[in-house]
């Protein structure tokens, strides 16, 4: 233990309260995702491997397993599935052969579209919890602090690839 | 959709980000946890059944299902194992029939005590990774808007058992 920087007790209030705030909060993002996507025969899984090859138009099986954050045969086994329903195809690239890259066929993208036709705000738990905050201060939080926390865990590449999601999310034209 | 208090794209983006803050955040809390308590032949739902009566000094199955964010199944059949093991307790209340009370036994008291001695915030990845943040401000962050996300979702008595069990910790003088 590093007495300089933190005491015990310090650390383990800090832990504890981190635990039950982000377990209560991603309990309730996962319920209402699986809620969602259920109706069109996916799990949250294949709609998150779906939701980061849409935006970011192609990606690896790398990058769906760290941006997903799930393991790479996790990532790997329900790319599988979608691909054996024609939603994606697979493909080497020839100047780097090691990356199983996937990209989503027109069927995988109209399913996908039709997700987000369907996602319902008023649902969504943790946005209407929100509310008051957006209220009170006329906009959604930054989050600035946990953004912090993750690039920290997963390095600024995690961060880049929620830009680059975010970015490509905002250009969408779609009313 | 409500027009006056927010877009479908702000919605959309604010949740996305919230997800992949929150999912990657508590993945990282969920395998240290894991990692950390196995050695006692515990698993994470185990543990925090243990952590809740310990500090709430004993809990009904709805305050462990509640505050440990499991189903009332989950929360019954992780401390059913706990009470064959000899850790737990069951009995009901002579005023109050209806709830489970749960209370730890010495044995268990024990365990969950030889585990916390057995935490090394080193370990702590979220912990580590939010040292930056800890020497730029001199404190850990407190993360108040999720706090009070989560009392929107959670309802007010979540977050008095969480200030309960922080109160209970911080008056510990475990070494």
């Amino acid at each position: 233990m590093n007495d300089q920087e933190y005491s015990l007790q310090e650390a383990i209030l800090y832990s504890h309260k981190m635990a039950q705030l982000t377990k209560g909060i991603w309990k309730a993002i996962e319920k209402d995702w699986q809620d969602w996507v259920k109706p069109f025969n996916l799990n949250l899984n294949e709609h998150h491997i779906l939701w980061i090859a849409y935006y970011l138009r192609g990606a690896t099986i790398s990058e769906i397993s760290k941006f997903g954050v799930m393991h790479v045969s996790t990532a790997f086994n329900f790319s599988k599935k979608l691909e054996q329903r024609g939603l994606l195809t697979f493909s080497k690239k020839e100047e780097d052969k090691r990356n199983t890259y996937v990209k989503l066929t027109n069927e995988g993208i109209s399913l996908f579209e039709e997700t987000i036709d369907d996602h319902d705000p008023e649902r969504n738990s943790v946005m209407n919890a929100s509310l008051p905050l957006k209220n009170l201060y006329g906009k959604f939080p930054e989050f600035q602090e946990l953004e912090s926390i993750v690039r920290q865990l997963y390095g600024d590449e995690y961060i880049e690839i929620l830009d680059r999601s975010l970015k490509s999310l905002s250009e969408e034209t779609k009313p």
